[in-house]
C-alpha cells in the first residue's frame, strides 16, 4: 500500500519525548487527542516479538488526561459512564465505558481516582473534556475541567518488572493489577500506575514535569540495557490478539456497551445516576443483534483504512474494523463487529480485499 | 526536517475522495475531526501560485458537521457562541467563535441555518458535538445532536467561478459571499455555499451522497482542463498570508475571542444567553494583555511544530505559533500571540531556531 507523509503542525502536538523517539528511529505516527502517537518503529513484527519477550518504553503522551476536580466531581464523572463507582477508590484505576444519552459508545478511558474531589480520566481519541464541560454548565455543577500537561510513559512487557524496580526501587513490586501508587526517582515523585495498553504487563508514569521525565526516559533507557529495552507503541498485533479494542477502530458512537462486550461495566440496577441509562435498560431487555468478537482468516496481508464487509455466501455476517497479520499464528487476527445469526461461530467466513477472496472463521475475544 | 509516515486506520477516516487524491499525487496528510486532510501534493510553493491563478478541487470532507436539530436547536447553538445568531437567516453562513464557560477558545465553525430547527456547524478540529450534547443532556434541551455523512469539496480560487458555472449553470454565479443555495448536477441536489478556506474565491458543496459526490468531482475535474484545474488543499502559505486562523494552530482554549481579534463576532450587551457571556463582560471590562498578530521573518525556511518564543534583546515578546516561507514575499510569515507592550510594531523581533537567529518585525492580520 503507498505511503504517506504526515504534516506536522503546533495542532498535532509534540510531547517531551518526541525529540527521543526521533533519534530512536520512529518511522510513523498516527494522531491521538490532538497529538502524536508513535505507531511503529519500522517493523510491526520485530516490535511484537520483542514486546513479548523484553520490555519497551512507550511514548503514549497521547493519552490525554481529562481532569475533574471540585465539590461535583464525583458527580460528573459518574453521570458520563454507565460503571458504578460509587465505591471506586482512591489509588485504583477503573476502566470506564464513556456513553451519551442514547447509550452510544463516545471514548473507554482509564478514570483514576486521586482524591475525593479528583478525576483523572485517561482517554481515548476523543474530546471527553468537552462533553464534561457541557454537562457541566448545563447542570452548574461546581467542578472545573481541564487538560493538565501530564504526559504517560509507558514501561510494557514481561521485562517491565525487573527494570522498574531497578529505576525506582524494591516498592513498586508491591503495586497490584490497576493500582496506582506515588514512587520517588531523582528526589521527584510519580504517580505511576500498574496498566498499560498491551497485556504483556507493565505500568504507566503519569509524567507532571517534563524535564524530569525526560530525564526518568533517559535512565529507562540506561538501566534498561542488561534488558534489552527498546522504544515501542502500542503494537497492533498484540492489541488484536489480547482483543484490546480501540474507540474509533473497533467500536464508535453508534455502537453500545453492551455490543462492545463490556457488561461487567454496566451497572442499569443500581440507583447511581448516569446519562444514557434509561437507554441502556431498554438495550439490556431487548438485547442486542450483534457484538465485537475475533476473526481469524487464512492469508498473509491486510491493512485496513475503513471497515469492510465480511460474507458467508452472499450474505453480510459484519464489519471487520481492526486486522492486521499475526506472525504467531501465521493468520490475520481481526476485531469484527458480528451479527447476531452467526455468533455460534461454526459458519465460514469471506472477505475480498481487492478483488483477493479469502477465508475465515469467527472466535472470540480475547483471540490468544 | 525529518519525515514520517502517517499509519492509516479506522479510527482516521478516509474519505469519499481519498482513493482520488492518491491517485492524483497527494504526498502529506494531516488529521481534522478524526479524518484525513491532505496537506500536500509535492510543493506547497507551487500550489501556492496555482491556487491564486487558477481554481483547485479540494477534499475537505474533513470539515465535519455538528448537525443540530429539534425545538430547541437555535437555543442550543446560541448557548455555544458568542456571536448574536438571534437574527440569522436561513441560506446565509456564520463565522461563529465556539467558547466554553471560561470565555476561552473551542472552535470556529462557520455555521449554517438551514431551517428554523436545523443547523450545521462546519467544525475545526475539536469534537463540538460532545460540547453539544453535554449542554443538551445538563439542560434537558429538545435537540437531536448527530454528525451526519456530509463530505465537503471546495472549489477554490479566481477561476473556480467559469468552473462552477460551467458545470452548475448560471444560477450559481449569483449566490453571494457567505450564502448558500441548492444546486442541481446530473438531477441531484446540492447544498453549495461560496465559501473555503482560502482567500482566493470559490465553493464549498456539502456532499450528501457518496457516490454521486464522487460523480461531481470527476466532472469538475473534466470540465476543468481548460481553467487548469489542479486537485488541492488548504494552502499553508496562502492561509498564513491571509490571516485565516487555524483552531489548535494560532489559538487554543488557553486563548479568549478578544485575543483572537473576532471582537466584531462578540455581543455582550443584547439579551442573548450564551455560556462565557460573563466571563467575556470581565474580560472586555478589564482589557486583555495579548493578541494575535502577524509576523515577517528575515529567513528562508521554517517547520514549526510547536509554538516558539520570539524576543527582543532578552525579552519575550510573544510566542510564533504558524509559520512558512513566502515565495511571494520572501521572507517567512507567521501568526504569534504577542504581548500588549509590542502591539505597535515598532519593536524589532528576533527568533532562534536551531541555534541561528532571525530578525524580523510585527505586523497586523492579513499580512497581505
Amino acid at each position: 500500500m503507498k505511503k504517506f507523509y504526515i504534516a506536522k503542525s503546533r495542532r498535532l502536538r509534540s510531547t517531551p519525548y518526541t525529540s527521543r523517539i526521533e533519534n530512536q528511529g520512529v518511522t510513523a505516527y498516527t494522531t491521538y487527542n490532538h497529538m502524536l502517537l508513535p505507531a511503529s518503529f519500522g517493523s510491526l513484527e520485530k516490535e511484537y516479538f520483542h514486546l513479548k519477550e523484553d520490555v519497551q518504553v512507550w511514548d503514549v503522551a497521547a493519552e490525554r488526561q481529562a481532569q475533574i476536580t471540585g465539590k461535583d466531581s464525583a458527580k460528573l464523572v459518574q453521570l458520563m459512564t454507565c460503571r458504578n463507582l460509587s465505591k471506586a477508590k482512591i489509588g485504583r484505576c477503573y476502566y470506564t465505558p464513556i456513553i451519551d444519552e442514547q447509550g452510544g459508545m463516545l471514548n473507554d478511558p482509564v478514570t483514576l481516582k486521586l482524591d475525593e474531589n479528583k478525576w483523572w480520566l485517561s482517554l481515548a481519541d476523543s474530546d471527553i473534556g468537552l462533553y464534561a464541560k457541557g454537562i457541566a454548565s448545563g447542570l452548574a455543577l461546581e467542578v472545573e475541567v481541564s487538560e493538565p500537561d501530564i504526559n504517560i510513559m509507558a514501561v510494557q512487557g514481561p521485562k517491565s518488572f525487573k527494570l522498574m524496580e531497578k529505576v525506582l526501587g524494591k516498592k513498586i513490586t508491591q503495586l497490584k493489577f490497576f493500582g496506582f501508587d506515588y514512587y520517588t526517582f531523582q528526589g521527584n515523585k510519580f504517580l505511576i500506575a500498574r496498566s498499560g495498553w498491551s497485556k504483556q504487563g507493565g505500568y504507566e508514569i503519569y509524567v507532571e514535569n517534563r524535564e524530569i521525565g525526560q530525564s526518568l526516559y533517559d535512565e529507562l533507557f540506561k538501566a534498561g540495557k542488561e534488558f534489552q529495552v527498546k522504544p515501542g507503541c502500542p503494537n497492533l498485533i498484540e492489541r488484536i490478539e489480547s482483543g484490546l479494542l480501540s474507540a474509533g477502530n473497533d467500536f464508535d458512537n453508534r455502537d453500545n456497551p453492551y455490543e462492545c462486550g463490556f457488561d461487567k461495566y454496566i451497572d442499569i440496577n443500581s440507583d447511581i445516576n448516569y446519562l444514557g441509562k434509561k437507554a441502556l435498560i431498554k438495550i439490556s431487555r431487548e438485547g442486542i443483534n450483534k457484538k465485537l468478537m475475533g476473526v481469524l482468516i487464512d492469508t498473509d496481508k491486510i491493512e485496513l483504512t475503513e471497515e469492510i464487509p465480511l460474507y458467508s455466501k452472499d450474505n453480510i455476517v459484519g464489519n471487520l474494523r481492526s486486522a492486521t497479520y499475526s506472525p504467531n499464528l501465521k493468520k490475520v487476527v481481526g476485531i469484527a463487529m458480528i451479527k447476531k445469526e452467526y455468533w455460534d461461530k461454526k459458519t465460514p467466513i469471506e472477505l475480498k480485499i481487492r478483488d483477493k477472496k479469502s477465508k475465515g472463521t469467527l472466535c472470540d475475544l480475547p483471540i490468544v
